[in-house]
């Protein structure tokens, strides 16, 4: 941590500083500039953001800024390898590109069991499909709850694929659980700090994707929420953020990727329907995100978008996906052959 | 709701979109111009947002934008007069400016007696201190929960001040509206979709805070979550948006009152403290607070801000606290005039 | 200037950055913590900018932060006084609130005349009026040019205002500065940095307008420029921001007003007329940079906004602007006797 | 153009709104719906965004809403094929993935022979270097300005790359031209008019960066500025925006690729250096800009980035580049198989 002192603060303030520092446990390491004075705060064993708060808020301080990362088991530091889930068939942030498609909301037996078949025959290892529903009004459909994920269930049996679905509340983590492969947490609950603690200790995998206006390491702050609440099983999602530009409907923020790859060690996916909004860009921006290393994608499909009770612009048709999955292929085999060098590298 | 066709649809695709428009029970108002069809979708009754999802992903369609607000029971429509909220000795959105202020976490008995205390003597209405407490980080001090209550509670009774606490999870709604005056939703829970409808349930006023990157739009939909719920007694909050700006912790939105006034009846709260994230920034910016017609604010004061485990940077000393209720005096009387004007002229 | 190393930089990078730092002139003051290595640049003379710029580009450096603020002139270090600007009758950042109003462009004798003259009368000090205008679309009007600049002469003969108006190149300062008292930098051009130089040396005051997505720092720095090339004469404009917000034109910043105060000298002027983009909330903006501290506001007034060529709906009729400078005038009041008591307390 | 009157506006407002219509030349189609009056405006030859203006103002209009695009020069509905640039050996626009190279600054004779000479070696096709540099702080370096032109023509010659450069007013513009192939505009200037206008009469191809806070449909206004102007030589970059997340120096929209190729005919290049920042992210966003369709990128190279007297972090070593290249080539081969198949289609 440094702290720089404000340009005249004084002597008494300074002496004050760095007794609080020591009362923290830390060292002092002070430098004498021109203008003001800078001190260096080195140690381990006590509690860096208690001290950092503390000495942002007293007398003569300028700015307390922290060097090390607050973050510690989902740090690249912390472990260097990749970390791999296994779900279904599919092993995630290993030597597949993992693509996870479905309808955004179960909305009936036949929708779901089609649209299953359907991306399995094209190459997905997930079927996504949400049951219970983040609306931003509350008329909109909430989804069909326990019933939407009784279907899930049965169509991963009928096509072994594996399904993720989403959980909006604490209360529901063990409800979901029983029939999900992974659990989603979805954009606006990234900071439900309540959810995480308790998907820390669901023996599930989860897939948190990144809030509208959340920062990349508050992203990973909330990651190691779930980490250091008992699952390492954790896998991110880069969905786009929120920016003026409207032409899409968020802003996808694709640098996040090899920057996510520089910071953790956990799989990275990219949503490119939430990141769009528009079905026509959605196997654009696909191509992006298996050429920037992305491990996965995950994708919204509907049999017929404009019958879909949501999200129905950004749906890929069935055939929109089959064409997607082909004019992918070139790029997933270029992927490949960079993962397996990188994995001989290591 | 207002649909434009793509230029050189064809006239099936139009027809197609006019016939779902009917089947959502609407009528169909349509304008040749030169370069596209536009059509008008008139009627009540029918599904608006459902109609509209669904022309947004039909062939053909360029853009389908919604005319009406899609809220109802918060819009200046469905009511013209203010929402006045009674909490204690305090009517929010009346003729009086009301303070509401206390530390950001609740430490221990003395801390939350003292600061109790003395934001009463100098002008404070509600107490404001958190028992649950949304951390960036899990290593963070997460707050003493229910022993956090009981301390806010004996601090009511002490001082006669009403209670404004968080609560983090649909969970714990129960347990905080045993103790709270004001269940207060994080910005981070704004759109937890689950929580607002089990506060729609609970029988206590919410305080809402604007997500960080939320729209007014936004917030006024999830106030209409817990309206439509059952709870009529919702005030919002402005406490700051997420910008590039990087001198202060948010950017607060202060325009974002008079655009609330005009749409809403529900009463607006600022908060300068996280608004600024700054001690010295946040008189000032109560002055504009009062002086754009806020209903009221909600400010963080610390005994001693060096020591507060969360947000001490931001804190008000008792001292400072004092200082700015004195300097505020002045503005608060223009206001409470301009206020009484209005009710007159209503 | 702070460097810190990767973890696990090695010996030799730390020794090649302690050796650059020493060829820019600096010295090394070098903190081994427990994770990485931390470097103190210390020392005046050097080329503070070249050398981070030289650092962060330099193997094994993680980040490289500068401490010291990168302006001078314009520093509230450099100059503890305000700076004062006197224009015609005006004296912006001392004891009075100056408020400049007129039209977005100026149009026709007849509409600048009358806009001046009730301006005038209702208590503006400055005319403002576009003959030069940046427009987004080429097919938009772009201003009456010179003509326009006649106008604003004539007007200020009739009236005794004084008249602000912007300047879009550097290749036309010289003719601006023949008829304008102050020369006005818009927001799309405060990184126009051969107009700043321009500006620098023509002998008329300034005011600079904040950048749709600048930084207040950015801001400084511009100021600087203008400074530094040989004009002390310099005020600043929060002209709102771009973000995510489209119920207003732009969001206000409106904590930038105590924010520069804390940083600059120069004066600071609100625009709530671009701030809004909306006639009904200018009213109530102003009320908050009065009260927030600013030391005046720039207002669009027009005749008939109907008829406006451009920004109509932000403009306030002439009836509208008396409204509003008579229900400023209590908020007036507290503002000059706050600004006499800070002035007896220098 | 559809205007939507107020809930409640008067049967005279909605008179007069379309008397003002007729005024401007259009026709008029009104929809009378449950809640409000909804105005259709259809008709050619008036005068689009001025009626929009006027009815902004007008009493009782709560909203006025364009459809036909501002654009039209730019746009895809008027030239259905992509727009090719020929400069010197290249063809952008083409079926070929232009690549441009070179320092941030030019610096000296051996910097830029040696970087020239490396990237045109590993399949560059342009040179870029800046001569005129737009810098925050007016104590950085502001250039070599006409000597650095002449270093930059000296390598032309020497290796027959063509060379692109920035211009920063309309006052240099014809000295520029006389060295450049490819003039630059930077983001800073997106929407300085004046220069856009000059460029439209000067005679060489155009390079315009999209500003950091500009929408995709400014960046087409600002295009079409140029055209209309006379210069129909225009390609597009994106490189990056400003937004919240400051992990990388900007937030590289790279969705903008196919929403341009949607809307527009003009190339689109993609700067990874500067929508990064970071040295070690550039490769990666150079393979999500081939894969997603952009038409080439720009990209900084420095034979020694430590000793570059700006965008050092940024800039690829020689080697760094070379790499890259090789890297690339696949998903080069990827894209040209697209572009060829795409040309064979229309």
């Amino acid at each position: 941590m440094i702290i720089s002192m404000r340009p005249g603060a004084t002597k008494r303030e300074v002496e004050h500083v760095t007794e609080r520092i020591r009362e923290f446990g830390f060292r002092v390491h002070s430098i004498e500039g021109e203008e003001r004075v800078v001190i260096g705060v080195v140690g381990v064993g006590g509690d860096v953001e208690a001290c950092l708060e503390s000495l942002e808020a007293t007398p003569g301080v300028e700015k307390a800024v922290r060097i090390s990362a607050p973050y510690k088991f989902v740090s690249r530091e912390f472990r260097k390898e990749r970390t791999t889930i296994r779900v279904g068939a599919a092993e995630i942030g290993g030597d597949e590109f993992v693509t996870m498609a479905g309808p955004c909301s179960v909305e009936s037996e036949q929708q779901i069991m089609e649209t299953a078949e359907a991306v399995a025959a094209a190459g997905a290892k997930l079927l996504r499909g949400g049951a219970f529903k983040p609306r931003t009004s509350p008329y909109d459909f909430q989804g069909m709850e326990e019933a939407g994920l009784k279907l899930l269930a049965k169509a991963r049996e009928a096509t072994g694929l594996a399904v993720i679905t989403e959980v909006m509340s604490d209360r529901d983590v063990d409800l979901v659980a029983d029939y999900a492969d992974v659990m989603q947490i979805g954009a606006r609950n990234m900071q439900n700090f309540a959810l995480l603690k308790a998907l820390g200790r669901c023996g599930r995998p989860v897939l948190l994707k990144r809030g509208l206006s959340s920062t990349i390491k508050e992203l990973l702050m909330s990651a190691e929420y779930v980490v250091a609440h008992g699952n390492s099983q954790v896998m991110l999602c880069e969905r786009g953020i929120r920016t003026f530009e409207t032409a899409t409907r968020n802003t996808c923020d694709i640098t996040a990727v090899p920057v996510l790859n520089e910071m953790t060690h956990l799989p990275v996916i990219v949503d490119p329907s939430h990141a769009t909004g528009k079905r026509s860009l959605v196997p654009a921006l696909a191509k992006a995100a298996v050429a920037i290393g992305a491990d996965g994608m995950i994708v919204e499909v509907h049999p017929c978008p404009e019958k879909a009770v949501s999200d129905g612009a950004q749906s890929l048709t069935i055939q929109g996906f089959r064409d997607m999955m082909r004019d992918l292929s070139g790029y997933i085999e270029l992927w490949k052959k960079e993962r397996l060098a990188e994995m001989v590298a290591v």
